[in-house]
């Protein structure tokens, strides 16, 4: 009989620039903050310290728009700059019109802007980009939250996507480890003696809207410990949420 | 400055059957767990426990499968009756293949089987239907709680859907009553002034994801309350959360 869960915010992060040791910076906020991470925590980590941390940050300034670009700029009246960034960190473009533009990210993740973002980054002239390789960045988190606090816990990097049909964005998991973000109920049997035939839940898109009930946009919260949640702690990777193109029925 | 969030599971409900106090339910076995309901706590209800007290079943023996329905299971391999109760309860077909299909429902929503579901019903040949008017079903339970209990909650009702592009299901708010579903960032600046263009969180959404991590398929817990997550208490509507036909580009 599983308990109760906890959300409980890290905050105190202070501002993080490349190469600044994230874990590091946690494990102290946390521990300023009182908290101590325990074995079984999830650690839920906002893309946009990991991407900084990493790095992955891009000047404008320094962005030769091609034609696409121009052309997608034009149409949605953006920057063009911003738009190569978007293209270049595309494997291919899934829709666009007047306003939106989806694509899929090298990793294989479907959102808008593949990821790059001006907002909370220094200056209107930079944008950040996801992480190269987002499990990569969770494992090493993993790692050194271990090396620093003790504590054998699973690492999520989270980003908000926004989804068909509807309206807003949520958090979901782009990194993962230490956790298998789906649960496979399949063979399994219901409360009443029935196969549950159809269900796979993605555990670790929860846990990431979970946390971002505490990060939100503006709140200056980069890390959310989630305690008391159930999970398989065998080897996870946000690749296996990404649905094969073969079987995706809206691309 | 928010502080943490609780996730408490409502256990001990008992079967849910047609005209049960389903909000006199909740109290109670809220009330025999030792919880009490707080202003401000948001209770999230699964929709079949909903949906049954409400007596949203359909016995598939009554069911005569059209043309369609018929042609649709030949295709897929499933029971004809089971397809024609699906197609009742869609406004839409959006995408089938020979193993899924996706249809709009008369609310509007997006989901696998029109949110049709065999399974926590008694019986191979009962089916669950999702409620007809899902913000009303959260409106009376709203009222009916605070009638029990005395505190001024916010309500939604929960179902898990699919998604586009990504694997597993992940629970959805369908029903809301007393919160605001989204926030809408876009005019206000993110931590270093810029305005945050393009950001309105489904708040609702990750509310309701949250609880899933302790409802799960299989766990009998029909209820979890939501504790220390702020959120607009004004009217809120599910219907606010379905992305406009003329804007979805996933049709």
């Amino acid at each position: 009989m599983s308990g109760n869960i906890e959300l409980i915010a890290i905050r105190g992060l202070g501002e993080v620039y490349p190469d600044n040791d994230l874990a590091a910076m946690i494990g102290e906020a946390a521990l300023n903050a009182g908290l101590q991470l325990l074995d079984g925590d999830i650690v839920v980590v906002a893309q946009k310290v990991v991407s900084k941390a990493e790095g992955r940050l891009v000047w404008l300034d320094e962005i030769e728009p091609g034609d696409q670009a121009r052309e997608i700029a034009l149409r949605q009246q953006r920057d063009p700059r911003l738009i190569e960034v978007i293209l270049r960190e595309s494997a291919s473009l899934i829709r666009s019109d007047n306003h939106v533009l989806i694509t899929e990210t090298h990793h294989g993740f479907i959102c808008a802007n593949a990821g790059v973002d001006r907002s909370n980054v220094i200056g209107d002239e930079w944008v950040s980009l996801l992480p190269v390789d987002p499990d990569g960045s969770a494992e090493r988190l993993r790692a050194d939250l271990r090396r620093v606090t003790g504590a054998n816990i699973a690492v999520i990097v989270t980003d908000t996507f926004g989804r068909a049909w509807r309206e807003g964005l949520t958090n979901v998991a782009i990194g993962i480890a230490g956790m298998v973000p789906l649960i496979d109920f399949r063979g399994s049997k219901d409360d009443y003696g029935k196969d549950l035939s159809a269900t796979v839940l993605a555990i670790a898109d929860e846990v990431a809207a979970a946390a971002g009930l505490l990060m939100k946009k503006t709140a200056r919260i980069p890390a959310v410990i989630i305690r008391g949640c159930n999970f398989d702690s065998g080897v996870g990777s946000a690749r296996l949420m990404i649905r094969p193109r073969e079987r995706d029925l809206f691309r």
